[in-house]
């Protein structure tokens, strides 16, 4: 990979703090499954700085595991989850959620998120009881496959829609750092613990080798997570792994300084995309952008740097998906910038 | 955890090599999912040392996973898995396989290890078709559970009465190293490779922070694997964490000789016990030991070690399961076979 | 029930020529699942008339079985299956295919039927393997939910979309009876058993008490299936129900009499909403009408009638479903025309 | 078929009553999806013999599809439940319970019936939570598979054992009328209500031509059973043709005393059995008996009569399987005991 690569925030390894804390415990014997001292302390500040002191929490690997273990251990048989038509589980995880006996519904949604309205249309396609399934859960990302997040009126008039009809609201937060760090939000980790029934924080695409952390904040829905977790393959003998990382995550504000820079990053690209006068596929704020531009542009970025070819627009111009990340060099950036403004 | 722990070989972190490797590669970008180079330079490094040039090798993140991606991957929705009474996706993966739709059935088995006989037995009982499912594999641990290993006779046996039968051989190999590396064995990786549809070589328990490869030697099983994987959430974003791992386990026999040294503290604490003229609970060359001890060695033992107490033989007498691992001090093995010389 | 009912066409027993054999018959001794000599004729009689010597035939008890069985037993569990929109395992069987862990994907419609371009938007949408699932089936009904029948050209194009696809064809025959007489019709019961590789023909809804017969035309398809009709509990044990029922549909070409009648009756409906200048959401030559009206005529037939009110069209009209059946008298169908004449 | 059949208790179509109500009924439009009078009219002489006015009642075609259905729609996904190792759902199902995601765990049992102390047996190999799957449910058959039928004493220990460690008891009733209606039985349908979380009753074999009634007691397990039902295909368009039959058979007692015709004919043949010095299989007072005879008298006896032979006892003696049902000629009957006498 000679290029630089802009097409993801996995594409490193992990941030600097969480090696160094691997090798000064590598050698010290620790409970498995878990139980170790790490996840513990880990948990703690979590439940500390989203102030859930009577959350459950668990560590899996990724998020498509904690997606389909979330939805599959929450859900009888004959109730389905409502995602946007651009949400991660319908789209993009080889039908994980219909392999635990599922049905996603897409919604309707044009920027990524999913609205009390575009929901209410679902619902209104399964009146016929008991001929159909019954959605049970609202699963958002946030922030959205596109880019986009949630004001705190949107989650609010979210959690009261759920609440109405009697749903579960699931927050699938791979880049939940990204979304509580945007310029201006409103949202505060005490909301998301506050509005959703259960929701989970990445680290992968934001300074971990591997690890979500899924928070239960539902009292009703904590009961024997445990064996799902292990049921599902997601329950790992060193649990330290993703102990430990979290632990270095949760101190000093690590987690959320992470992803502000992974955003900012991303706004200064954006930044020199407006001045190009190019407009934008979704109106992101956080480290995922998708900028409309001439197609010869295209051939010649990617010549220097690597990124997705998102969508064709019309037959001169295509979206392009450009992502950052806390491991993107601000050189790199700037070279990238640098590189659009020839071609402007 | 003050005393010493023989409870399990997960009980550290990983190998320095390891963790230099992360270090030193931290800060490359690599392609996602897989497709990293260590990934690649990792399975050619498998292929070669097990003389599968043609094998589909895939690394996932634990034991569990392992197997319920593969049993659920190979086998249609009528068909069966057959195991030891003691094997672990029979006794401790909560109901995994059997969440993907597939019963498990137990074969008697007094160490571990699966026979023929055994096996026929359980055909004897699915004969009334198709008012019962159609067993289409069989599952063997190597090591076992019981700290057993196959010779190359059995594992011939097996391999033979799966041909008779139309079945698939699928070997657990969370412990391979150690089966591989037992005093005198005639077994080698090649043998392995040939006689196994499908069998999997663990990190996680010999030196690795998580990570299992699988490795598919039977041509009809490929197709489309990958998709599972990704299906059961068992796809990480970042695979070099795994692929690094085993490309270091490869390097220069390391897998092997940690494997190897497990089994030598073992052999060295087994010959202790032996000299106590202790019995065992199973006949075991490999890093799992089962002796049989007085309640009152228990008690006073684990005042310095910890361990489990696996099985009561009588008022008098108890199993304990000891492990060893690459990470036991010779130290710590000495001084258990101190206290146990002080008791007996 | 004092209103005549259009709302189905199972509201009624079942053809008193099956009635007259279930009596007949009744004393004798008969093997049981499927073993007796009435499902053996029945199957013979079925491979002729869709000169289908060599598919396997099954009689199950409900269409929502056949399609869970069918579709869960054929797909690998990566695979999906593509539906229309309005299609029965996509829109009512309370998500009986998610359940067996596939997913169901929608292709626009506007009528019912399925059309190689919109397949071709689905598989448009999951080219990022291994992320997504892999379509290995269409679903189409014939007749459809909406009334409409596929033209041979249609059937030959949906093949050859396979073919080139290499996705299996799933023909969901609840009212394959209607579909194969509606007026001029192209297609006959060969072709049905030359194009698909699965299909079945319904009982339920014309003539039986209970019944769908399976036929398995594709030979891969047909290895073990008998296995997976027990274990979704559609094996009967006395399988003779429904072997009679079908023995006696077959003969003297009842099945399809019984269809060309209700067909009729509904065609004779047609023409007199025709003659009151009313418009049909669907253009439907089979015994299911969705014709246009104005809410005032609802309100005035509903006193005498009962059907559903099918869909709001705009504030002064709406489409009603209207079903005829075997069963329907000539005498009620005159009697809703003359109240429909009335109206008009 | 030329030789009488003593080997199911399927083997005829329905009792003659049944025949007529179809008949008489037939052109009636009835409500579909068992929404029809019939069926409202048996649910509640079912709820009145069983003194269970609260109860919910859902008709189905067959045992697997009660059972799978039932056991599915009450665990969640970690959960599994108990069988004798001879119950039907262990031994005869086609995995259809691990299909659906659930292991079943075999209890010893000599006589077919489950006891607390096997059941605690279970429990005592579940302890390593959450690396194991969490029992909830026992299944009992009653009678069992062999024949044998519970005292109230066996039942109400179940049921404690139940209370005390958090498990519903569900029964499978594929004979209930015939375990009712044994000589001196001290268990009433009373009891069965009050004892179980859940219980079907049998018609298929006894007297109907298809369907179980399941019947719901325990409040907290009514909750959207009708979803589940439709679902995995239960759900019969024409639910008057299970309903109608329910009817009938609850009316004057009929579905009892057809039991216990069935159960005195086998006494009949006990008794000669007993004449005649041979021991049994198992002590059974119900419609299957498991004599144990001489090899050379069953090769003579199955010149006259189909019946199974059942397990080899030693070299010279097999247990035979003879089941009498409601349909049984009192002739066939004492023509049995006429060669039995014969031989003996």
């Amino acid at each position: 990979m000679n290029r630089f690569s802009f097409k993801n925030d996995y594409a490193e390894g992990c941030h600097a703090n969480i090696l160094k804390a691997l090798v000064e415990t590598n050698r010290e014997q620790q409970i498995g499954y878990g139980g170790d001292q790490y996840s513990a302390m880990a948990k703690d500040m979590i439940k500390e700085r989203f102030n859930s002191p009577e959350a459950d929490i668990y560590f899996v690997s990724g998020g498509t595991q904690a997606n389909l273990l979330t939805i599959s251990s929450m859900l009888r048989p004959h109730q389905s989850v409502i995602s946007a038509e651009s949400g991660h589980i319908f789209t993009n995880e080889a039908g994980a959620i219909e392999a635990t006996g599922h049905k996603v519904h897409a919604a309707r949604s044009e920027d990524g998120k999913l609205s009390p309205e575009a929901c209410r249309e679902v619902l209104d396609t399964v009146t016929n009881q008991p001929h159909v399934v019954k959605p049970k859960m609202l699963y958002i990302s946030n922030t959205t496959e596109l880019g986009t997040h949630y004001t705190l009126e949107e989650l609010e008039a979210l959690s009261g829609f759920c609440k109405e009809n009697n749903l579960y609201l699931f927050v699938d937060g791979a880049r939940l750092g990204h979304a509580l760090t945007v310029v201006d939000t409103d949202v505060t980790p005490e909301d998301i613990a506050r509005l959703a029934d259960v929701f989970y924080l990445g680290g992968t695409k934001n300074g971990a080798l591997i690890g979500e952390a899924i928070v239960i904040a539902n009292p009703e829905l904590k009961e024997d997570f445990g064996f799902h977790v292990k049921q599902k393959g997601a329950l790992l003998a060193k649990g330290r792994l993703i102990g430990i990382q979290f632990m270095e995550l949760m101190k000093d504000n690590l987690y959320f300084d992470l992803a502000k820079s992974a955003n900012q990053k991303a706004m200064k690209i954006k930044a020199a995309f407006e001045a190009c006068h190019c407009s934008f596929l979704t109106d992101s704020y956080s480290n995922q952008l998708f900028p409309i531009i001439p197609n010869s542009w295209i051939e010649k970025l990617a010549e220097e740097f690597d990124f997705y070819v998102w969508k064709k627009i019309d037959e001169e111009k295509s979206a392009i998906r450009l992502i950052t990340s806390w491991a993107t060099p601000e050189a790199e950036v700037d070279s990238f910038i640098a590189s659009l403004k020839r071609l402007a």
